[in-house]
């Protein structure tokens, strides 16, 4: 089976944020998105963390084009101000045009 | 630690589509799988599409070929009557034959 | 955007080892987690197979090194005793330093 490589970005960030999230990532281009509930605990090593409690791990899957001006935004726009952790991996899908 | 190359499948689909799936995957050669509620937007950019509401997210560690075999399936028997998406990526294991 | 390459490490193991899982890793060098709740079947094809029921869905982004460490602990210490499955993928942040 043909499949196209895409790229799967997850944000896990407070539960707060998921709205926003939302609504920025269908400005940047994505298609579509999957939200779970989450709990976990945020970076740096203190269990008191920023992403301790209620948070939200939200998934899409986009073209490279997409992930790279999500991680941008993110990186201006979220990472200073927010509870947010992102990564991307590769993964491939049969319909490629369903995401575009 | 030595680790074995192996496929993770990753579907989302309507709630009311979990037993079935999961029935095709045990059909298909999946040993386990693994599903979160979820909630979501399906594709094409609308905020009512398809997989608007709630969802399964359902992830299944399988070899090269149940997962060919799995993406055959959805794509016969599945995309062209149901709101589903599919990824599939590259993970590592350490226990191969637990995936068998 | 430059991104830092790190391990996606995910364990789907019964909800009641969640506590123990979460001081493991960080004790093995994990700096943050995200847990949600799943439901599954465990391996070796049979309905009634150790991981049935309710789970927990761990995952943690970490470097190399941990991830290897998480794997070694998990061989010696977990697979022989407990229902849980685990994988690695090869995934992308922003700020690696955000993980050690």
């Amino acid at each position: 089976m043909a499949t196209v490589p895409m790229k799967l970005v997850t944000l896990v960030a407070e539960s707060v944020l998921a709205d926003r999230l939302v609504i920025e990532l269908g400005r940047l281009g994505a298609s579509g998105w999957t939200i779970t509930e989450a709990r976990g605990d945020g970076s740096r090593g203190v269990r008191t963390g920023p992403l301790t409690g209620e948070n939200i791990r939200l998934e899409a899957v986009v073209d490279a084009a997409v992930a790279e001006r999500l991680l941008e935004t993110l990186h201006r726009d979220y990472f200073p101000h927010f509870a947010l952790v992102a990564w991307v991996s590769d993964v491939q899908v049969v319909r490629g045009e369903k995401y575009r």
